[in-house]
């Protein structure tokens, strides 16, 4: 198969222009946002309706050829990367917003629309998307539901899971199936729905989502306070949920990342602080002073160095881009810039913090950590540079080193960044044989032929 | 195969008295709460371990004896009667809560313990387990997870699946496995556990499992209306929705429920009123009192006949009982009561209802409709006798109309039942062939031999 008998054979389904066949057009998308994945596929095609998926899809499968689906490539576990060659599928050109209902709290959009529209629109009418995983702003709605995408207000609000009723999928096949309903409440067979949820392309090919949506808070407050002692802040978070607290968002930065940060951002943080974390509380006024209140206080019980409460929404603004300028932050310190997602229970979560700078020492690595306390997901930052191959044998070891400690302390390999490629060697130690067998069993039911997204989240046996 | 056969293969494996073979102690054992379904097993099996279980799937394997599991017998759609025979597995002596973990928010149950002592053990925590299936005072949370029980406070809180976070399983060929971590959040593969949750018991037995907790509300108040008309009920659930307000629990009952209710309970509640509503909103104490004096204003600009706000716990608890007493108090009327459980979205659920009174007119049925208005899942129960075999013709008419209904209307043939046996006839129409085939797919995966809980959700081709 070369890459003119694709455009061949896929010129009567698609446009001329939605087929990429040259090589420097194929070369954007060979990777996504995990540093030093790269492979090259035969070709790429843009379809702009699901029956022109259906039909690549069927094509793809008569001709046996891999398909691998995706949105912006904004992917940190290497989901999208075309391992296996074959057709790159970018589903960008499904991008409307096909409705908002206000009356039943949903909104359906096909899956290449971008996140931050997803939420926008919501806002618009008054109502709330909650995840918002970092890559909101260039990220679409298809890939956050195939990768189960977590982000910063996952401790009071879920994850995407929590919020798709219902989907529209091409399978392995090409056929095209609806699973879910618009109903908040529905147990009428197995939830396929959940199973494709998280399931990373290799599935089927999710083309459209009806999502649930809440009332937007009509308050919402942001403060930032400052540990000369890890174990302080760490006692804080314990003391907010002791306390019943459970804020929009609870996140943390390391003595390296708050530097970087700093830095980068200007944001007034004391770069000899040892944590830095960001509180958000989000909902009825009076509900979030008294949160506020109450959290500014156990702050101050534990230590912190400085509390500061956002007077207005434009200095709260400026508190969160400390978070939320993080990853761009460190990225400027070295060459390659490797995200790690590890997740740990809540209690573990400052042994765990303590663990990574342990094996940051021990192999010789830079690593800043910053990640959502409030839910256990922490974000060690490795940077490094992929052309210094011994450098690189230290990573990869200081890697293992630390999934093998989430999974020492009850965690998951992966909190919000699925296994892709980058998480596939630790995927058996976490779920044990049987459960390892039972995704592989589920992987062959659905794509006997192994043609979507090959390669990804396990091996299969010849 | 004999039941003594079955007392002598698992006399090694379980104690003599876990074992029961005469015919008057299975007969608790053929039914559930669902009226008219009968069958009886083979044998019943108290298994006390995990481990039992598994030697028991495993021995049933090797003998190719149906194992239908289940717990105290309160599902509403046949999915524990044993209708191809063989063992009933009763899961209600693995009744222990293995640990409340309140620095991560948890509780980790085996499958019999009682729903209410999962709630009572963590309100005496502090903390809260929000979903209230109807049985949950008999119910155990192995059945609620197995159906994915709803409950009355779904609109705000969701239903069970939104609270566990792992399982332990025993699949077909006996092995145990874990699915899921105590992480809120993990992408580490297919979501298994989400894909067990309201199987059935068809796929493998959930023997354990861990659920998330919330901080218990620091305030609850409960209000209650009466309208003349149905459709100012209904219009007053949508402003409420449009207002921005998700109360805990938005409940409905329509004439005759309010007559039976009544009778039984003497609530107080007037006995013309078309439709009553019954709403709890609980968080913060000024949240709940805003959003209980906008309900009321809602409520009157709505031409509610009455609205009583509860002075005080005991009057809400009062209150309160008018609805739980609903189905109880329908019961008494005639020998025989079936109730039903479609779920529409909500913008569908005053005509949805006016379909209902339509259909029991038509078919000459005698039909009570309650329900859950905040999430559309309305509860129309028939009151007849089954032993009427002209009136049973009726109301399986009936039945399939309301399901037909529901559908039309973009809804689910079961929002909290389960299928069962109840709704299988149904399920195929609501899924598509697409989705259909992909259920029949998954279960023959898991369960080749088809052995667990067969003739369930649907059947499977020769």
């Amino acid at each position: 198969m070369t890459a003119p008998d694709v455009r061949h054979a896929l010129g009567s389904t698609l446009a001329d222009a939605d087929i990429l066949t040259e090589i420097e057009d194929l070369i954007p998308y060979g990777f996504d946002g995990t540093a030093t994945l790269k492979e090259r596929p035969l070709a790429v095609v843009f379809p702009r309706s699901t029956k022109q998926v259906s039909a690549v899809v069927k094509w793809a499968r008569e001709a046996r050829v891999p398909v691998v689906s995706r949105g912006n490539g904004t992917g940190l576990s290497g989901g999208s990367v075309p391992v296996a060659g074959g057709l790159v599928l970018c589903l960008n050109h499904l991008d409307r917003i096909v409705e908002l209902d206000r009356a039943n709290l949903t909104i359906r959009a096909q899956a290449g629309v971008v996140t931050q529209d997803i939420f926008a629109a919501a806002d618009a009418a008054g109502l709330f998307y909650p995840p918002d995983p970092g890559s909101m702003k260039i990220s679409t709605i298809g890939g956050n539901v195939a990768e189960n995408s977590g982000g910063l207000r996952g401790l009071k609000y879920g994850v995407t899971r929590d919020y798709v009723l219902g989907m529209e999928v091409v399978l392995a096949d090409g056929s095209i199936c609806r699973l879910g309903t618009a109903c908040v409440k529905d147990v009428a067979g197995y939830s396929l729905r959940d199973l494709f949820i998280g399931s990373e392309g290799t599935l089927g090919i999710v083309t459209e989502v009806l999502l649930k949506l809440l009332p937007r808070p009509t308050a919402r407050r942001t403060l930032l306070a400052t540990f000369a002692a890890m174990d302080e802040a760490a006692a804080t978070v314990s003391a907010i949920i002791a306390a019943g607290i459970v804020p929009c968002t609870l996140e943390f930065l390391d003595r390296r990342t708050i530097q970087c940060v700093e830095d980068f951002a200007h944001v007034g943080l004391p770069t000899d602080a040892e944590a830095v974390l960001l509180i958000e509380a989000d909902g009825h006024p009076a509900a979030v002073d008294d949160e506020v209140a109450h959290i500014e206080k156990l702050c101050r019980e534990h230590a912190a160095t400085t509390v500061r409460v956002a007077a207005d929404a434009a200095e709260a603004t400026r508190l969160a881009t400390a978070r939320r300028s993080a990853f761009s932050a460190l990225a400027r310190l070295r060459p390659t810039t490797i995200l790690e997602d590890v997740t740990v229970p809540r209690s573990e979560l400052a042994a765990m913090i303590r663990d990574v700078e342990a094996i940051a020492l021990k192999h010789d690595v830079q690593i800043a950590t910053f990640g959502h306390f409030g839910d256990g997901n922490l974000h060690p930052t490795i940077l490094t540079d992929e052309r210094d191959t011994a450098e690189m044998h230290r990573v990869e070891a200081a890697i293992t080193a630390i999934v093998e400690a989430a999974l020492a302390r009850g965690g998951t390999i992966t909190g919000e960044h699925g296994v892709g490629l980058a998480k596939k060697p630790f995927l058996r130690r976490q779920l044990g044989d049987a459960s390892y067998s039972l995704l592989q069993l589920v992987k062959r039911s659905f794509d006997p032929d192994g043609l979507l997204n090959p390669g990804k989240i396990f091996d299969l046996p010849a």
